[in-house]
């Protein structure tokens, strides 16, 4: 098995688990911090390291155009040219050719997309997914799926779970006849989808499980639905999902829709918010959510959050960061993303302290009503799951 | 006395010594890195630290407009307001006056200008940059003084340098009936003027030497004269200066003209080169300055100085530099950046070393030719001072 996961922990459907994989160990539940282009922006991998991240997340299509998969095998992987020593999961780039390219034509073969970089036309297939994520030899690696956007026709939502699971049988056999090319083992995860309708949902849970993969996701959410949607769909695959292995919900959300998807069985997550949110000046913090722009911390001297040990709020006061952002320096992008991992970070470990200790439920209450506590930004209760880019 | 300052070994001109600042103490030769609006950019104060740095530079004119000398005051200094707590050395906002902002009138009073962030206008004069400097509570404040272009007419330049003196002599008399606002001492030095011209330059020496500074700045060099001058008007000013108190060349320059000043006599130095350079994918090395744009680096696993120990060196190849650049990515700034100032501050230590043992002279030679033997840059040889923005 190149991935080996345990659940260790149980609290109802919340789960406290061991995924161990060939770059180390990484205990669920889990966030991945957005790498995509083979960096955690305006983060250094030792500091990923000492925000707590113990796997992250590369991108297969950013990869592929740039430095290319070429390369990167030829550094002997992912973790290696990125001297990012631990587990990495790569998503297929199927995401970010619905998202970001200029999407020419989906068939049945693939899909052909011209890159957002410069137009160039590229065609991705379920194998050529696999063979650009078996030379970065990340730890895991995701089919190749469609991504539907919300709201999305039922009739479309139905023909397009239909080709994801078509497209997930390809990836298995492709990877069963090719294997690895670094010296060490790679899992495949398998990708549920059907938007919000639940009869779709469970036929493609049925159909990929039935293909069996090593985990499995659940895309096609925060694309823009309503919570009590992406809730009801996860609940649902939780119970359409293999107990006994790794469950991972692409691109949430908000430190609230981690806590409500743990309590509904996911292990894994990962999602743009806490960097890109970061970046322009908004940090998670233990009593909600901050925008450091704001007039109101010019002379204030505290830390951005004071039951923070993270070295951005060992070090630095709210004014001097408010400071930063106002003159649009580089520190305030690379310290801010510091702080909102280490916020994130916290937030599973403490998940998964509190399940072990079968106190999830009123944890996640008592953590619910702290994190909206803050009023300098109203909107950011509102801030909802957003999508990975 | 508000800095302490002693020369501890000789080889010929070049001194290697100790300044003692409020903040902390400062071998020389020093580099200052250029931390203009409070922060070295795109480096975290304890990566300063790694680096090898004592004292850094804060810009008068860029803390005057944001976030403003009040804020910094009652922050309780910049170092405080900073979280650098090492010596800072403030410099008087003439030169950005003169290059930055929309200048108005230079009078026998002061200077009007128009601020380059939203043209507002504002007035400095020798008092009120001395005022600044006391709420921002630099160890080492500069007077207010005109730095002349280059070409400059002879009648300007003498005209300009008599008004630095009268400045000068304002500043001096300001600060005695003023001193310091926060609870540690703070000392002043004075600029010497007079552009390219032998005469002017002995005149300024004499008037400023015999007003009385804690230090003297040599200013109005590295703003396009040839090499010849810059060398010849160090090496007029070292024979003028007072032996015993440290003499700091503005804004200069290569590490070629680090080490040739040093062997004039100079302590301190400060200049954006290797910060600039850095995030324009410049990296000064051991064997010469390399572009890591280049596409020869696409597929080098090397460091970018194998004799280098920084973080920078020590983690990651030429090859995902070169992406990190060529992807636009943050963290290429991070790590170009400390490695820049990693290695200036090694040149000062080794100079520093060299000048212990008497062998400045030897390791100066072998060092210049070690520093223009790589030929990725034939540019970069010509890369000469640039100037502080």
């Amino acid at each position: 098995m190149p991935v080996n996961f345990s659940v260790t922990s149980r609290e109802k459907r919340a789960r406290a688990g061991l995924l161990a994989t060939a770059h180390g160990k990484v205990e669920t539940p889990a966030f991945m911090p957005v790498g995509t282009q083979g960096t955690v922006k305006a983060l250094e991998q030792r500091e990923l390291e000492e925000a707590g991240a113990q796997i992250i997340l590369g991108n297969t299509y950013h990869l592929y155009l740039r430095p290319g998969a070429d390369i990167v095998a030829g550094a002997g992987g992912l973790q290696k040219f990125t001297a990012w020593n631990g587990p990495i999961l790569t998503d297929s780039g199927g995401y970010q050719i619905f998202s970001l390219s200029e999407l020419r034509r989906i068939e049945e073969s693939g899909v052909v997309f011209r890159s957002h970089l410069d137009g160039s036309e590229h065609a991705f297939s379920p194998e050529s997914v696999i063979d650009i994520q078996r030379k970065l030899g990340s730890d895991i690696m995701m089919v190749l799926d469609e991504c539907t956007p919300y709201p999305c026709e039922r009739e479309y939502a139905r023909k397009s779970a239909e080709l994801t699971t078509r497209w997930a049988r390809r990836c298995k056999e492709f990877w069963e006849t090719s294997g690895p090319l670094h010296g060490w083992g790679q899992a495949l995860f398998g990708i549920v989808q059907g938007s919000v309708y639940p009869d779709l949902r469970e036929q493609s849970a049925r159909e990929i499980t039935a293909i069996g993969f090593d985990g499995y996701a659940i895309g096609g959410l925060a694309v823009g639905e309503p919570v009590e949607s992406l809730y009801a769909t996860v609940e649902q695959c939780d119970a359409l999902l293999p107990d006994d292995q790794p469950r991972y919900l692409m691109g949430v959300g908000t430190p609230e829709n981690l806590l409500e998807a743990i309590d509904r069985g996911i292990d894994m997550f990962d999602c743009v918010l806490p960097t890109r949110n970061a970046r322009n000046g908004m940090l998670f913090t233990r009593r909600g959510p901050i925008n450091v722009r704001n007039a109101q911390y010019k002379t204030d001297s505290a830390p951005p959050d004071p039951d923070c040990p993270c070295y951005t709020c060992r070090t630095h006061s709210l004014a001097y960061l408010r400071h930063l952002f106002v003159a649009r320096e580089i520190l305030g992008f690379q310290l801010a993303t510091l702080h909102n991992l280490s916020f994130y970070l916290w937030l599973m470990r403490s998940s998964r302290e509190a399940i072990q200790a079968g106190e999830y439920a009123q944890w996640k209450r008592r953590m619910r009503a702290q994190l909206t506590q803050n009023t300098d930004l109203p909107a950011a209760r509102d801030v909802r799951h957003i999508t990975t880019a």
